[in-house]
């Protein structure tokens, strides 16, 4: 049973952590993006160092007070968010943010620093660090680790635990490993890496990190092609790694109803296509020297006959980041709309197509609704996420939300899918995982947690259930 | 405190599952590569099912009987041998060697097939696997796995866990975990996979895997050429990666020590230097359509000017297999040399020119010896093994041989490197691992094993030294 954080543990931890002022959180760190959750917390903690982060720890382990590691507060699953019981510990890693190294191989930065700042650190470099998604510039490198973020660019490069050589972390008593290494290959032992990526701060808090660094593509190419149907654009993606190996670095699939979103409400942004078509993808190449990027396309495109209808390749970068702003403006266009349920799944490719039928399908039989599916269809991933219809409020769909969910969660379950595909389980997908999960990774799961923070004190009630 | 597997635990075994034949191991099962371990051991099982598995755990479980799960025996590190202490059951997966399912992205296999086998499957289906070690046709799955394998490209497509989507394991409670995912991304918990693989079998037993197939390289291109130095082979590795990003699928350093070993005690392969150059590499890159490989490959060899002074790029399939002959019978040749000490270590690329020169330097004035440095550079992955002088045997060198291995590994440690970049700790390395990792990685990895396998039935003595 924990204990909250109250003004008597800011007194004790003032006196253990050394040069440390324990605040009171103001109010954005107890909000989420998408406003479902609302935070409660006793005190706000922003460590400069390792050290200072291993003592925090170490206090509320000793006095059984819960952390909820706080990176950019970006997550859309809860993972940053404790609403109810004994009030926590949050414990910010924005002040530390440095950079400690860079080689042309890796960037050694800490948990505090955003994914921005990576990318900035590598380009800086003259290499390139490839993970992206829409909210980097507020995100944290130890948030992006905690929740093994995916993006745009995993079809090429992978998500962030591939990307990632090694961390340093403190445990839940307090033990600080250190693993920065710099290293391609490692075998000395349990992948404690991987075990604590993707583990939402509830075995222990990222607190800096070894990133692998990319060759920059000698050219890049960019191109949005319409499709006539999802299957199609599977099968376009299997031309095209046909034809350039390895070299495909994004595939998205856009829907017609999130180009009528960005219509309706914004952002403005410029359409490549006079007329909305149902199916689009953006795709990005990066090629060796000796190709050019525009010409590969256009070869693409003749090549994949009746698989696509028309298509614009950018011929500037001016275009080229027209197109992604497009793309990254989705998620905002939804939030504005206000969404019913949304979810984050992903299916085996071979299944994919056939998914997006029958889910819309079943849906449109449950309600007059909107159904905006669009994402990384190159790595199975779709955001599947449901609207009210023109002119209608989501409240009066709030009876339905659940069922809107268990649909699309039992046909993902039935394909051999994923409920989370890259946003991780949070609090908002506790039940799910409880419900989906396999009954031996779960089982395993708590013996873990149980075995590394025995007093449950990391991120209580995230991925796994309190005791 | 472990039991033997005795005649009245065999009689428990064939009773508590069905179908099983408990057997008397044959001595291949005792035995390793380098012959410097040899397994005693009571019982051989070889289940045909994952239930047979679990029962046969569950059963050791009850009894408190060590099980060793056995792949392909082909492991350098003595993690499939146990020399003393209870006897175990080996239990061999290589009944379960089907293909259960084969996609365009995926290949579901059991642990028991051989890593040729899976390049079989996926050539089937007209796609790659890529890991690629020398012992591929006895090497099976669940060892690769277990082990987390490298070999020569892991440089373009990553090791055995970057190549694994999923695994479906039997943990020490008889717990089957059922992760056979067809999924890149999937956020839903724990890493558990990656947490088994590199485990070498004391976490759970891996019964089979989802692995990634990957589209054939339109063209594939292979040369070797003559570098000057260790650190003119990394500046032309960075040289090729910033003219074809992505595109360098292999890029071995080659010593003229190991050419010299060819030469005296084969394997007889074709060697294409008149004179043994002392450092050569072999590169190896697939491109995507509209690029000829020998071009891209002359063309750097051009750019390259001092860093490389002689090459050969082959123009024929037969050619490119002679080159990859003389690398794949690198290890065979120092085999029937006979090394003193072999060490397996990665460093950080911009340390590993400077670690190859100091190292030579304090070997050769500890003693007469000849060094063969040769391996997967590109991963900063050496094979840096010591012999004997010419016409002196190892035995006369029995009393250095620990000392080496700690100079090696101390100059390792101390540049940021890895004691065991590929062959994993088995019991080879138990004491190095307990003397140059990290405590609290350590520290976390015996919390685990007692959270998973509290009565320490699971491969005993491998990777952790028994309570």
């Amino acid at each position: 049973m924990l204990t909250s954080a109250d003004q008597a543990f800011a007194a004790r931890l003032t006196q253990a952590v050394p040069g440390i002022r324990v605040e009171t959180p103001e109010p954005r760190y107890l909000q989420e993006p998408r406003g479902r959750h609302h935070g409660h917390a006793g005190l706000l903690v922003r460590p400069h160092s390792t050290a200072q982060v291993a003592a925090i720890v170490r206090a509320c382990h000793d006095a059984r007070v819960g952390v909820v590691p706080y990176g950019g507060g970006t997550g859309l699953v809860g993972g940053q968010i404790i609403e109810t019981g004994p009030a926590p510990v949050i414990l910010s890693l924005e002040r530390m943010n440095a950079v400690r190294a860079i080689t042309g191989h890796v960037l050694e930065i800490e948990a505090g620093a955003s994914l921005q700042n990576a990318h900035d650190a590598a380009e800086g470099a003259g290499r390139l660090f490839p993970l992206t998604i829409a909210s980097q510039g507020s995100a944290q490198i130890g948030g992006v680790l905690a929740t093994n973020a995916g993006g745009v660019n995993v079809l090429r490069y992978g998500n962030a635990r591939e990307l990632c050589l090694g961390i340093e972390a403190v445990l839940a008593d307090g033990t600080v490993i250190s693993g920065l290494r710099h290293l391609r290959k490692d075998n000395t032992g349990y992948d404690l890496k991987d075990l604590l990526i993707g583990s939402e701060g509830t075995l222990g808090i990222i607190t800096a990190a070894t990133l692998r660094l990319f060759p920059r593509p000698a050219a890049l190419g960019t191109a949005m092609m319409v499709v006539p149907n999802p299957a199609a654009a599977l099968a376009l993606l299997e031309l095209a790694e046909a034809r350039m190996p390895g070299c495909v670095s994004a595939f998205e699939l856009i829907s017609g109803q999130g180009l009528a979103f960005l219509d309706a409400v914004g952002p403005q942004v410029h359409q490549p296509f006079a007329q909305h078509p149902e199916w689009s993808v953006l795709i990005e190449i990066g090629l060796p020297q000796g190709l050019d990027p525009q010409d590969a396309l256009a070869g693409l495109f003749e090549a994949a006959g009746d698989l696509v209808s028309d298509g614009v390749i950018a011929s500037s970068d001016a275009q080229r980041a027209q197109m992604w702003t497009l793309r990254e403006s989705l998620p905002e266009a939804n939030k504005r709309i206000g969404s019913i349920s949304s979810h984050d799944i992903s299916l085996p490719l071979p299944k994919l197509a056939e998914f997006i039928d029958i889910a819309r399908t079943q849906l449109s039989a449950m309600a007059d609704i909107r159904i905006n599916c669009f994402g990384h269809v190159g790595d199975g991933n779709l955001h599947f996420n449901a609207f009210p219809a023109d002119g209608r409020d989501r409240a009066s769909y709030e009876n339905l939300r659940a069922d809107i969910a268990q649909v699309v969660y039992d046909l993902v379950d039935g394909f051999g899918g994923s409920i989370s595909a890259e946003h991780g389980i949070g609090r908002l997908k506790l039940r799910d995982l409880e419900h989906y999960g396999d009954p031996g990774k779960l089982a395993a799961m708590r013996a873990i947690k149980a075995a590394l923070d025995p007093r449950g004190i990391l991120n209580p009630g995230a991925v796994l259930a309190q005791n």
